[in-house]
């Protein structure tokens, strides 16, 4: 399993590609045609793999969270967009803004875009994938029960820790998806369980608006969401991608 | 009154800002420090006058479209996003998705950011702004009904004309709105009526998210939304910026 990391390198921003413990630097465009070249040494840090134009979040997608949250299942998917001035890179502290109340870790798959995808047929939707990644969809809950429009509440800078790697020609179909606060699991489920599953969401979301490369879909989270505090450690696992870590922030 | 445009010249997009109804093309960077070089023709149909990263767009921000609607004014500003592949230009056609239903127009004064901008005090907002522009939200009514969240039916492609112009150094607090249909006036406000004003909104986004140049705040749409057909010619007018007109047609 290839994975696609982001990291600096000489004083620039370049993906390299791990196989077996190697990286090595990717040269041409991870979305268009590129090759392998020099070895390089691990990133102790990477950044975020990719730096899409939009994610696209998906609310209510696994059966146990909706029942967490007494909401009925949805008919169709639910649909969001967290800016791509949300997004950070692992390592990256999520602050905490002043004044708003209780913030959660919600663990999600990411689907990261390879070519742009508009009105995608769901048969065809993995010719549109690049790879997956882990999402932490950061929410501020009492601002997202008050506005109703989730915008605000999982808007702020920071609210969308993505990484650490994307892994290529991953299948989405049964991978577990976990969150860790504090080295305890808090969420722990199964991507079997998503109501609408990754190719579906590929076709839902295309049909509305053009997915560019590097765009990730957020596909929802399990049930076990709960409040964040300065100093804790989250880490959303995704099998077979890795482990987002990122410490958690008051801002002043 | 100087007014910034986006157009085709000699096969690349170039600015060029237009005062007395002579066109000086832009050298060097609208959002940074340019100057005004050769005079060129006025362009015959201009392009989006900016590609905002996002439109932060604001939901009943007048007081007679949250009665129109039936809604009780809100304490704070509602927003969500229109992504920006949603984005097009004057003239451009709005394309109407196949079994959506109703969609409507919403004339809206748009704001657009000069600088980045987070955590703006209130009284600094007029720093971070480039200038204004005329931007039509258009709304799949049922679907922001079905959806709750605005995100699907305010995110088509096509779903966010923006310009003819960006209007420097103009005024927000007492401008006139309307959206015309087929030659008929349907809106008619003025922006005295914002229940948040423009510096309201600046200060109200960049708390929560880090608004980049060229990024828009649609600042909400006054009574007399209503749908469009296949055919029609919408257009939006703000007083001062000038008229943004687009037809409309059915997608197959």
């Amino acid at each position: 399993m290839d994975h696609l990391y982001r990291f600096e390198h000489q004083g620039a921003a370049r993906h390299a590609v791990e196989r077996d413990g190697v990286w090595r630097l990717v040269e041409g465009d991870v979305f268009g045609t590129y090759r392998l070249g020099a070895e390089v040494a691990p990133a102790a840090r990477p950044l975020a793999p990719v730096l899409p134009s939009k994610i696209v979040a998906v609310g209510l997608n696994y059966r146990d969270h909706a029942a967490e949250q007494h909401k009925a299942l949805p008919e169709e998917p639910m649909i969001f967009i967290k800016p791509s001035t949300a997004v950070i890179g692992p390592g990256d502290p999520i602050r905490l803004p002043p004044g708003v109340g209780r913030v959660d870790h919600e663990a999600e798959l990411g689907v990261v875009i390879g070519r742009t995808a508009y009105r995608v047929p769901r048969e065809r939707a993995g010719d549109y994938i690049l790879g997956l990644t882990c999402v932490n969809d950061v929410s501020a809950r009492v601002l997202q029960a008050k506005d109703v429009q989730f915008t605000r509440a999982k808007g702020f800078d920071s609210f969308a820790p993505l990484g650490p790697a994307v892994a290529l020609g991953l299948d989405p179909r049964a991978l577990d998806v976990e969150g860790w606060v504090n080295g305890e699991r808090r969420q722990a489920s199964n991507t079997r369980e998503l109501i609408f599953p990754v190719d579906h969401l590929v076709a839902f979301v295309s049909f509305v608006m053009t997915l560019l490369p590097g765009d990730v879909i957020s596909t929802g989270t399990p049930a076990g969401v709960g409040p964040l505090a300065a100093g804790d450690r989250v880490v959303v696992k995704v099998q077979g991608v890795g482990a987002l870590s990122n410490p958690v922030v008051a801002e002043p």
